[in-house]
């Protein structure tokens, strides 16, 4: 089985207190597919410029990554550039250039359409993830993130698009963004008043995550030895691992969420071991599975 | 039964982005013993100035706790100043007038010595922690916390105190400059090498806290909806809940350890609640035992 993920490609310029990279490769749905190939075939939909290697799409088919949804426009390739201040902070943006992005249309080839029951609709405008949205049928089970400048600038959109997903992503700050309100308690009675999902994956950074659901809460830890060096991409590899995972289970239930959750804490915690997708690129399917094994460990406690 | 804690008892400004008080009751054995009175009979051996109230003794009695070992000299209060910057980062210490602390000598009564067989030596001068050591038979089960200014300036006294101490609480920074090793696989190695220390609990502020043994780890969460007021006594807080909880079972294994730690943990997410004592010395048993409760709802994910 398959999931298809709707999210972007793009050209970063980093910058932690750890070093400085330029014109890496990056996107969420990179990220996402990179760290959901262990465990499904991850469907891409998204768009890059002439400006991008054709090579790596190769890479990312030997990896059992479906690209054909994978637009290659006239133009340049979708860019970013941010600085982590501290390695545990937010990072300030220093440029976002949409170039091919600011005409995407997001349109889910039908060989996609086969073999799948998980949609992800990584961090983009949220007028395209209802695009995505009103293409879908129902049955799917359909996991979406966000960010500030979404929230700040199409809360409407974003609010159409919450009303028809399973399981939102979201970090703790973006969360309070959303619902205005200064405790967590508040934050998510307002979530579960307002929107049917049914799922709320809170990240938390090196605190880990936490699962909300209408009447549960649990709080999965993250793997506490990662050495540090580039947080970019954590939240997408982390639901890469998550909705791969659950590629695998029967139902999505909260038990399996939360296993899933460990395996995408174990994946993440990989990717922030390197600039971009350095790491997360070359691991193995063996080192993954002894984190996730050693994770569930520090996370089973009674 | 009870538990014999040893540490300061103080006179506190304490300055957060929540507000500013100043000369507020504090110490680390007042903020361990309001905590662990809920499930002990906390015995202190302390020291106060001419300027204490003699009231405040008479309010820490009618909630089980014994002072025959907080002992009145003639000079001023231990008195300390600290400024936090963001609410979970560590103090800049703005003064700390020893007084009547600086030529304290620890010393147990003798009303103390019959049952008990938990001690917790609060942060203090390591040779007044290793005087109590000494004073003590082997069959205790000691705890312990220390600080950065002792591990700078005392190492070779604290290294002996960890060569006879069951359980050592320490915040990750500190484990830090005890080991100089900056991955915390490195410094777990560091410290089970090195000393006889059967746990190793590792406060990791708004992240929980670990627990650690020479071949087990495992990470309790916080309660995630504190309101963050000042993290003051925390730790102490922690440690609190955490001795006392360990009075009531018949062994102190990592399971009890674990239970330990997450109602200590419910403990501290009052102390942080409000400046100084304030909530945590008006708190019901009930109240604490819903977070201990809902905590140990969320630790159980598998």
């Amino acid at each position: 089985m398959s999931i298809i993920v709707v999210g972007s490609t793009a050209f970063d310029d980093i910058e932690t207190p750890k070093g400085k990279r330029d014109r890496i490769i990056g996107g969420s749905c990179i990220y996402f597919s990179l760290a959901a190939c262990f465990r499904s075939n991850p469907r891409i939909v998204s768009v890059v410029g002439k400006d991008f290697s054709k090579n790596f799409f190769k890479e990312l088919n030997k990896k059992g990554i479906d690209t054909s949804g994978l637009l290659v426009k006239d133009g340049k390739t979708f860019s970013w550039g941010g600085k982590y201040k501290s390695i545990s902070e937010d990072p300030e943006t220093k440029f976002t250039n949409l170039n091919v992005f600011e005409n995407f249309l997001p349109i889910i080839p039908t060989s996609y359409k086969l073999k799948n029951k998980i949609v992800f609709l990584a961090n983009i405008d949220p007028d395209l993830q209802n695009k995505v949205l009103d293409s879908l049928d129902s049955k799917k089970f359909i996991g979406m993130d966000t960010m500030n400048f979404w929230i700040n600038s199409k809360r409407k959109s974003l609010d159409r698009a919450f009303e028809r997903i399973n399981l939102l992503t979201i970090n703790e700050l973006e969360l309070g963004l959303i619902t205005k309100k200064k405790s967590l308690e508040k934050s998510l009675e307002y979530i579960f008043n307002r929107y049917p999902i049914k799922f709320l994956v809170v990240k938390k950074g090196s605190s880990g995550s936490l699962l909300a659901t209408r009447n549960s809460l649990n709080w999965i830890p993250c793997y506490p030895f990662a050495k540090m060096i580039d947080p970019t991409g954590a939240g997408d590899s982390f639901a890469g691992g998550l909705f791969s995972f659950l590629n695998n289970v029967n139902s999505f239930d909260k038990k399996n969420i939360l296993l899933g959750m460990i395996y995408g804490s174990a994946i993440a915690s990989f990717t922030i071991e390197s600039f971009g997708t350095n790491k997360i690129f070359n691991l193995s399917k063996k080192e993954i599975d002894n984190r996730y094994k050693l994770l569930k460990k520090i996370a089973k406690i009674i």
